[in-house]
């Protein structure tokens, strides 16, 4: 079944409530503006809850999407593509950075395959298909399973608001997604890949220049697409990313706040914006990574991170560490005692 | 009864333990150096429990160190001298920033009266004197007071650690206390006041020049004392900055690893490296404050803070909101799967 790209249109986060946090945030015991990104981040939870004071997060959910890619087969990455399984059932069963640092943060996890290279795993209600195709020289996917990993994407959005989630997070698993994100990302902000290129999962010279070698090769199919966001993610990305851009589309239709992580999933973030015009403002950086093609995704989606803790590792950690920040900026707004409940004397008057 | 400010050798945390941690790293499902600050901060919380992997703290403690300070009185601060008393009543019925930071970090809070300029208030036990001296014209404190106050912090660390503390912070609370602050770190640093002031508590520009003419005359005063600790907390600064040193040189003392918050425990801090020596080694800096001075204390402490979110609140509000960060470091070094239990490829060989 043949699916649109559409989206319905993106309802902007309540600038009344972001108003009246702001001015709440006056009122507290401290001085104004002292508590820095946290006051701005607090105006933002209250935007888009619609209310001041907004209430504490109690259903965080991190959804990672695993997919292989076939460009991994060129030498581009320092990792056997038989890692993303691997992972898959690494994260299945706990052990993996996403769910220590989930735990720390109250959040739940949920991996899905999408497109990992392999017949078995639990999770097969989502898979798009086998891997994808090596970008170098020949598409990703076809037009159809585009929109079937869009589908994924913003149905796993509907499940996860429906249960209750109040904040997202979209976390990406998959030997060789970080040449298919610089792909998206030197096309959506039209830069060199040799500007754009990074370490990864931390690779020597000689697959430095093969990965950057492969970018420019898939860059040089895609970029006459690049205004199209179906085209590009058929083209240059992959089933896992157009499920991430599904899924970060359909949480700002539905009006819930998602942490952006790293690499990928902000890659997958600049098409989502580009589907459903204004997604960008449901969403927060949870931190920058160490990959140059991220700052250049979060800088054109006009998006300052939270964190800048020299992470890459992708998984949704970033996002994953940048919760008790939001929950601070939550918990100060709602629960801080006011000048006047306090009985602390104002500014001096001059 | 006079004290000296002799603190016993503090011992080095434990270099095999963080080497065990730097290897245990590289087993982990994840690629080396992925984790990036968390990884550092993990060999570091090795190192200082002498213990690979380390435990999750468990016994979170915040101090927070109140005092009025007399220069308030020539208008250097955007509110009046009283807010500090109220603003201690306040942290005491739960209602200030750190109260609520506190909480998300799951840390205890204790706010002791070390010099506030009233009669009143529950904690009285460690109070040394009402207020101090005018910086700007004559001596904080004599030089039994600073004994005093040192001795008070001094107590106030060993009850912690004997009561099961295994991570600490150090808070403040004065109106004034900014200044004072800046005249330690222009006097250790050798920097001119220009070049070290901010905006406190959110100054105007008259207030900023006043403020700025304070430090530079206090400095005038301080600076030929600048080698000896017990004399500069005497002349240019204050018992809250005394009983923080002694505190926070305790802390390291009985190998406890502290937190720093922002400019005010950072300038005690230099003086509490100055009286035991190899202290640093014992912290971290939770956070950047937005006051030049607490970089520069920071860059002469050789520490990169954890955060940055613009906050300039003090309380240990920034050293709060580092906690996550740390939980989350010793979380992946204890709990991640390694390469072998998980069943997961190592990285391919060229």
């Amino acid at each position: 079944m043949r699916q649109t790209a559409s989206f319905p249109a993106v309802i902007a986060p309540d600038r009344a409530s972001a108003e009246a946090a702001i001015a709440r945030q006056a009122t507290l015991t401290k001085p104004t503006g002292a508590l820095g990104r946290l006051e701005e981040l607090s105006a933002w939870v209250s935007a888009c809850q619609g209310a001041c004071p907004p209430k504490q997060f109690e259903r965080v959910r991190v959804v990672v999407f695993a997919g292989d890619h076939g460009v991994a087969r060129t030498g581009v990455s320092a990792y056997p593509p038989e890692v993303t399984a691997q992972m898959v059932a690494n994260i299945e069963s706990g052990g993996a950075a996403i769910n220590v640092l989930a735990e720390i943060a109250d959040a739940g996890v949920r991996v899905i395959d999408v497109a990992v290279d392999s017949e078995s795993g639990p999770e097969r209600t989502h898979k798009v298909r086998r891997s994808s195709g090596d970008i170098t020289v020949t598409d990703a996917l076809s037009d159809d399973e585009v929109s079937t990993a869009l589908e994924v994407g913003r149905q796993l959005a509907d499940e996860e608001v429906d249960a209750g989630a109040d904040l997202l997070i979209a976390g990406d698993m998959g030997i060789g997604n970080t040449t298919a994100a610089t792909v998206l990302v030197c096309a959506l902000t039209n830069t060199e890949p040799v500007a754009a290129m990074g370490r990864g999962t931390g690779i020597d010279d000689a697959t430095w220049a093969r990965k950057t070698a492969a970018v420019r090769d898939a860059l040089y199919r895609a970029y006459p697409s690049r205004t199209d966001p179906v085209a590009i993610l058929r083209i240059g990305a992959g089933a896992d990313f157009a499920a991430m851009a599904g899924f970060l589309a359909q949480a700002a239709v539905r009006r819930t706040p998602v942490l952006l992580d790293g690499l990928v999933v902000t890659a997958a973030a600049l098409i989502a914006d580009r589907m459903a015009p204004g997604a960008r403002e449901w969403w927060q950086a949870g931190h920058r990574s160490t990959e140059p093609a991220h700052s250049l995704a979060l800088a054109q989606l006009d998006l300052e991170p939270i964190l800048d803790l020299g992470m890459r590792l992708g998984e949704g950690t970033g996002a994953a560490m940048a919760v008790p920040v939001l929950r601070a900026a939550t918990a100060t707004l709602a629960s801080m005692a006011t000048f006047d409940s306090a009985g602390v004397s104002g500014r001096a008057e001059p």
